[in-house]
Formats: structure tokens, C-alpha cells, sequence
């Protein structure tokens, strides 16, 4: 395993272009049958012998390939890495997003600053950015975004659904996805968006197609500004993957906010993926490794939370913790808050 | 093991920083002890408390660390690679000539050139930049070229003693490192050097020092000049981990430039590292991906060998392999060859 993570930069490259490169294809077209001969996949690929050997011969160690009577075979491993979806948006996230900011990262511990940052535009932080990110950066930002929350919203627009509130302010609204997806559901709830201005313009664009009962309204806010203040009458406070952008004194600050602004009877919803809440290995892994994307590339403050700290957090704040919900969607644990009248 | 491979390149600069931080060795002065809160560490490596808890996290997933009751100890994989000079020395390698290089693993597999050989300096080949290149890669590239020869010169130089011969041709002499094991335990051996002017002038540089009854002589050529003739008269041609920065049409006329040379009873020496004849898989892994460094930055066009790819090479040639010796210092197979009388 050592050896492994020592040569894990270079295996990832041998990886991903196996990948795109169709190696990974020709061999799972050749599934359950007689393996094939380097020279068959070099065809086949249009890579020369010599590329497609090397790029096998990695695989064999990687075991994403077997090999018997010099025909090669795909592995199960292998299978996963060509077929499923999150894995491709995981890589294409390293690749994209953090590869090139990942060797600043001693640089971004050191300082608290994303110190890779730099390799994707001139912002002090990556949400200054998400509206004018460079291509491929900006789709496998969004892609591996998504991917996650797509898993935990339609089933939170079910619960929200049930709770039945005539109004609902999203805190970092971003794309408007989540808004989307409530209107299209329900299309009588009163909805405010909270974001940074270019996302509130981009997520406006996204969701004018929809017919909605009372149009969105926009307040554009940056949650850090100690003058911002929160808008107050909704009945649910929603805040998905949002809080985890922020370092353990912001998120008080931001409960502060929230906390003030609540009308009574309203409800805190916190949709958050917690490492140490996660059903298998491969989640807490991927999350715990995604902190260290937060450090180098988003703000060099921020991360996927040990739900501990994070539960801590809220206290702090003076809200009250009503309710917990784990592996809503597949990942998600659903957080929700009340005032707390007893503090 | 899809989401490890995936965040890889992540997870290999974090524990790069947790080694080079000291968190490591933290940990290993605690070890079979309590085990360590984060703000101990914290306060004994000079890192915040938020960058350590990011690091201790992703040391979780990655199973360098383990926590109870919020103390952190140090895994046996951790230990490793705090400890073991060779993994240390393929992740400085790794870090330092392979990462940023890496990134144009699909331009140099398409094109056949070393296309992230731009990251370290503006040559063709490493080879023309192996003593200009700058620090850390300078260190990194030799630390690690050296580590694995390092193991094998001394079983080598008494098997060359045991020989006997008069006089022995290096070609591929780089530092010089292998002349100064031989002269060191055989002054009397007529040494000759093979290699390009600036490597020349490094292992003379090197050598000097040594009291030889016969000072080296030097022969700068570049064996992959059609013109260039190799001089002859010597009882054993030396070629250690040369051949394998060659493609395999070049590493043909080499040894049919060594075969022309060769004097009567003459005997080439191949020592070599092959990926299919190794003891244990982590080195089989190791040379597997050590390949992709020969493809991104030595040449484009070479690699660590299969041995049965090799042998056929060497067949081609029209040498004749008389005896293979496995597990020389470790890793090294020794090829004896000579000219085949029957051809």
C-alpha cells in the first residue's frame, strides 16, 4: 500500500487514460471472453504498441487488468472505473479541479489561504469563481457537486413536501438546483435565495422557465459580512453543502445570522455529508480526502466535518439540534433546528 | 479501492505533508502509547488546529493513522512510510520529476516524446538534462536511480571479482557511481566509460579521487548515433539499468553496436530490473509505474522491461543469453551474454 500511494499521482494519469482513451472499453466489450493481445487493443485504441503495453502493464500492478497467455482481461476494479458514475466524476474532479492546486497544499495549511487556487483564476476564494471557472475545471466542479446532492434532493422535496411551509430561504443557493426542484414540486411555495451575485443571477436564468406561483426573490448576500442580515418570515431556513465551506467560527457566525432572522415556529434544515457518518469505507475516505480540496482549491479554511465537531458548532450558536437524519439520498445527514427557547 | 485511486493524487501530497511535518514522527514517538489529541500535534508540528485535523482525517481513510475516544495513533503503514528509505525515496521521486510531468501522460503516449519533460527543463531527453536539473528533482532523481543500484554493486563487484577480468567497458556510466565500486575493491581493473560529454565529466570528477593503477578512459558517445562505434578490447561490457531508457528498436542496435565490439571470450553484463521477475508485488507495482516516468519524462519511448520482451530484444541482437541470475541485492536479474558463435 505504500508503494501504492507513492506512486499514486502517476497511477492516476495511467487511470484516467485508460479510460478516455477506450483501453478500458475494448477489454470490457471482450468481458467473460478470451482476453486480448496488446496489439488487438492498440488497434483498437489507436495507440501504439509501445503506449498500449505501458498503460497495461501499469494496469496489471493497479489491478484493473489480469493478464494470462499474453492476453489481457479486465478486473471487476477495472469495470467500476469505465462504468460507474460517481467514480468518473471523483476522477475527473482530482483531475480538473485539484491535481495541479494539490501540490500548494503545505502552502494552504501553512497560511490558511487556497493557496492552489491559482491554478483555476485570480480569487481569493473558489466561490468568487464558480460563474467563470475555466472549462474542463468548471463541469467537473458542478458534475461532482451535483452528483451528491441529485441523490439527497428528491427525496428532502418529499419531506418538505409533508412539512407543507409556505416558505423556504436557501443560503447558497448556487445553480438553483435545489430551488428547481422545489418549485417544479411545488410551485405555491415562496422561495428566497441567498448566494454571492453571479450565482444569484445564474440561478435566476435557471429557474425563470418555471412557472412558479410568487416568483424567487433574490438577496444577495455574502454570509461573512458581519452588516449582512438575513431576510426574516420564512418557515424553513434551508442550507445544503453549504456550511461545510466555511471554517468552524464562520459557521458560528452564520447560525448567529440564521438564528436572529428566525420567525417562531421556523425551521433550521442543514443537509451536510459527515465522514464519520457514512454507511461504507469509500464514503468517509472520499469525503475526508474532499477536505483537503476545501484547503487547497475552495478557501483554505473550510472541510467535510467529523459531525462532532460540527454538532458542536450548532450548540454554539444556540440552536437547538431537533432531529438528525442519516443516509438521506445515499450520503447526506439531514440536520434540523429550532430556536432554542431554553438558552 | 476505485475512490483511493481517484482521490490518489490528493491523498499523496497529504501524506507527503504529514511525513515532511513531522506528524508522523509525532506519532511514532507515541507509539504502543496513548495516543495523541490533535492540539498536542498541532502544537508540536507548528500547524493550526484546523490543518491538522484535515491531515489526521485523510490519514484516516488512507489508514496511515487510527483514532479512539479522539486520540490518534500511528498505523504499522504509517510507520513505513515514515521509516522506510525506499518509500521515501519513491515519493520525493514521485513528487519531485513525476507529479507536475505527469499531467501529459496522453501527449507523450500519442506522440511518442517525453512531453512532461518541459515541467523539469528544456531538453529533448532527461539524459541531456541529468546534470543540469534543478533541485529538488536533481536530488530526487538520483536518490532514487541509486537506491535500487545501491543494493545490487556490492553482490556485483564480487561476482566481477570472482571473475577476474582485466578490463571492463561502462557504458551508461552516469555519476560514475558503479567505476568507484569496482576500482574501490579492484584498483587494477582497466576501466573504460561510456556515456554523453556532461555525465563524463561528472564521474571523472568523481573518480579522481581513487588511486587506479589505470585512470578510466573515456569515451563520450551517444549509442544512439548510427555513427558512433564503441571501442574494443574489453574482457566485460557493463550495462547497468541502461538498456531499459531505450525503445526496443534502439535497444537492438545498441547491442549489435556491443556485439561488433566484442573480442573473443568477451562477456556482456545486462543487470536490469523486470517488473515479471520480481519477488514481491509491491516492487512488481513499483517498476509498472515506474514505466510511466520512462513514457512522460525520460524519452517518450522506453520502459522497464517484461523480461521475455527483453530477452527477445537481446535475441535479435544475435547475443546469446548464457546465464540469468534473479534477486541480485533485491530487485537487479543479471543477463550474461556473449557473441553467439553459431549465428
Amino acid at each position: 500500500m505504500a508503494q501504492m500511494l507513492a506512486f499514486g499521482p502517476i497511477a492516476f494519469h495511467a487511470i484516467v487514460v485508460m479510460r478516455d482513451r477506450g483501453i478500458l472499453e475494448a477489454l470490457a466489450k471482450n468481458r467473460r471472453k478470451n482476453g486480448l493481445a496488446i496489439e488487438t487493443i492498440s488497434e483498437e485504441c489507436g495507440l501504439s504498441h509501445y503506449a498500449t503495453r505501458v498503460l497495461l502493464e501499469a494496469g496489471l500492478g493497479l489491478k484493473l487488468v489480469w493478464r494470462r497467455d499474453g492476453l489481457y482481461h479486465l478486473t471487476k476494479l477495472g469495470y467500476f472505473i469505465l462504468t460507474d458514475e460517481m467514480t468518473r466524476i471523483n476522477f475527473d474532479f482530482t483531475r480538473d479541479v485539484c491535481y495541479d492546486a494539490a501540490t500548494q497544499l503545505d502552502a494552504a495549511l501553512s497560511t490558511g489561504k487556497p493557496a492552489g487556487l491559482k491554478t483555476l483564476g485570480p480569487w481569493d476564494t473558489v466561490y468568487q469563481g464558480l460563474s467563470a471557472m475555466p472549462e474542463p475545471a468548471m463541469s467537473s466542479w458542478h458534475n461532482f457537486d451535483h452528483f451528491y446532492s441529485d441523490q439527497a434532493f428528491p427525496v428532502m422535496v418529499e419531506k418538505l413536501a409533508a412539512e407543507n411551509p409556505s416558505s423556504l430561504l436557501d443560503i447558497g443557493c448556487n445553480t438553483g438546483k435545489w430551488a428547481y426542484t422545489c418549485l417544479q414540486r411545488l410551485p405555491d411555495l415562496r422561495i428566497g435565495l441567498v448566494d454571492l451575485e453571479p450565482q444569484l443571477e445564474r440561478a435566476i436564468a435557471h429557474l425563470t422557465p418555471l412557472e412558479a406561483t410568487t416568483p424567487p426573490k433574490c438577496y444577495p448576500l455574502d454570509m461573512l459580512d458581519p452588516m449582512a442580515r438575513l431576510p426574516d418570515g420564512y418557515d424553513i431556513i434551508w442550507m445544503s453543502q453549504f456550511l461545510d465551506c466555511f471554517s468552524e467560527q464562520e459557521i458560528i457566525a452564520i447560525l448567529c445570522k440564521v438564528k436572529e432572522g428566525l420567525k417562531p415556529g421556523a425551521k433550521v434544515w442543514i443537509l451536510e455529508l459527515f465522514w464519520d457518518r457514512q454507511r461504507f469505507e469509500a464514503a468517509a475516505l472520499s469525503l475526508q480526502q474532499t477536505s483537503l480540496y476545501f484547503t487547497c482549491v475552495a478557501n483554505g479554511n473550510s472541510q467535510m466535518y467529523d459531525s462532532e465537531v460540527f454538532f458542536d458548532l450548532i450548540r454554539a450558536s444556540g440552536l437547538t439540534i431537533s432531529s438528525v437524519t442519516d443516509n438521506v439520498g445515499q450520503y447526506h445527514t439531514l440536520i434540523e433546528c429550532t430556536a432554542s427557547t431554553s438558552l
